[in-house]
């Protein structure tokens, strides 16, 4: 019955109904073996959607410039999905929040499709939430998808690494610390945005970046553009889609589009072996009374918590 | 012979080597039976050290706020242990820079151990190296330890909650913004800190911060108190650390502490739990093989990553 209603629901996805999209994505937040069944039904009808990761800093700017780029695919009669990661962290309001903002320029519009993906508890990874959540856009066609993150967080960077695109948002002023972004900045992206761009600065940090990209060597040869956007003024907006867009079609004919994939694929198994194998053994008989005995040992240090995982692993087969 | 090695390990932490602390800290930054063995022989060794730990936005003074609170723990005669967690970013200079200049103030001093702990690829968490990293210089009769992170990321909450006191570091003139604030950071602090106390709107960010507080009450019953700091100037520090102090007092008697200790354990348990299951998959016969071939058809598309995983499970048993 379970897959019967999941047929109806990969239906209504594929057909772009938004509130199916909206319930498929709670169904993958959940850890269920229902939403095993209903993502492996989705796979077929994916890989036809660009995924665009962009990624900076707190205070770059990234959800204005999401906005502006979603309206301007909007503009091209592109369906658009917004991906928005949101780490559960002290000092942000949140998905809640990030939302109800976003809803009053974009929401209203039926072509476009808003979700933040929070943190739900130790056993559904975000990171796999969130790929998920991508190819349920993918799968209801939305021609565009955006994921957003703050670039802080293992999570976070795998999620933008796992994008067709990747996109860094930098900001004039960065000045003296340019040198100290440099290893990990090379890795991730694909474009570089200088958002902002009408700030003190903006040709310093755009030499600056320059020179460091002029030092590494891609293994794919491709030379990552630098793209200055002024987003609350939706300048720059065309130039970082059409430098998307020339990445995209460098990137199909590489050879080493295949490693890439691979890549990705490999860490996605990863990530959904890992919250499976844990379910498993979580789903064993009277495991979760073990788990319980074991934490109050561990916790009142009769028990060391490796040993602990030996005996859970031992019951667990 | 291993475990022969690892006992001579154990003793010279346990005598307060740091060269064996640090060594045993780089074994369990790598994922390997070795370092479980080390682990149960390093359990017992601890208990006995303060574990505190201290997250705030980016901006906050975080660093120096450690510093000076290692610096007042020093003049009381205490051996100090700093890890600082710091999740692959491309918009910070990671371990090694800041490293570098903490070594600076605190590097001479032999009573003080300094280690940022980074990602290391897919397959140790940042988590459990860190808390295992706790461990160890608490084995090593390090007698405060302080985690410090930033406020963001899955792993960086739960690694600061997973500590005996938890420090939240505000500075004024989040305004307009505290409310956003709210739902993570009550579940976080047992102490507030408003560090740059002689900026403008102090006030105004105390009195909000305090009305939020006094709007949730802690099924402890513990009233997160507010400590004003100037870390750069060295003020407030001792207030801090009467602070931490008071509520490491408070959990020690309470009721509650019981229900913390367990769900910490429990927490160590299942990142463990998630780390081991996936090494003994992947280290079955041609289970890597088996990954690759998969990972490659997921990356041409004949194949949905939820079936692979089956595959991959059904191999590793």
């Amino acid at each position: 019955m379970s897959s019967d209603k999941n047929t109806a629901l990969v239906d209504r996805i594929a057909a772009g109904d938004t509130r199916a999209v909206a319930r498929a994505i709670s169904k993958v937040e959940d850890v269920s073996k229902d939403a095993s069944q209903l993502m492996k039904k989705i796979f077929p009808l994916t890989g036809k959607g660009l995924i665009v990761g962009i990624t900076g800093a707190p205070g770059a700017g990234k959800s204005s410039l999401v906005d502006k780029l979603a309206q301007h695919y909007r503009q091209e009669g592109e369906r658009v999905g917004i991906v928005a990661v949101d780490p559960s962290s002290p000092f942000s309001g949140g998905a809640i929040l990030g939302d109800r903002i976003r809803m009053q320029t974009l929401g209203l519009d039926q072509g476009v499709f808003i979700r933040s993906m929070a943190t739900r508890g130790n056993l559904g990874g975000l990171a796999r939430t969130t790929v998920d959540a991508v190819s349920i856009l993918d799968a209801a066609g939305y021609s565009k998808i955006i994921i957003e993150t703050v670039g802080v967080g293992q999570d976070e960077v795998e999620v933008v690494k796992a994008a067709d695109v990747s996109v860094v948002v930098l900001v004039p002023g960065m000045g003296d610390d340019i040198q100290a972004i440099k290893a990990g900045i090379m890795e991730i992206g694909d474009v570089f945005v200088i958002n902002k761009a009408d700030r003190d600065g903006v040709n310093s940090t755009e030499k600056e970046l320059e020179a460091l990209l002029s030092l590494a060597t891609r293994e794919d040869g491709w030379h990552p553009p630098i793209v200055k956007t002024i987003a609350t003024e939706n300048k720059g907006i065309q130039e970082l889609a059409a430098a998307i867009e020339a990445y995209r079609g460098f990137f199909s004919q590489a050879k080493s589009g295949d490693g890439r994939r691979r890549a990705i694929a490999r860490w996605r198994i990863l990530e959904l072996l890992r919250e499976r194998l844990v379910l498993q053994t979580l789903e064993a008989d009277s495991a979760s009374e073990k788990l319980d005995r074991l934490a109050g040992e561990v916790a009142s240090r009769q028990r060391d918590p490796y040993s602990a995982v030996e005996e859970l692993m031992k019951g667990g087969q």
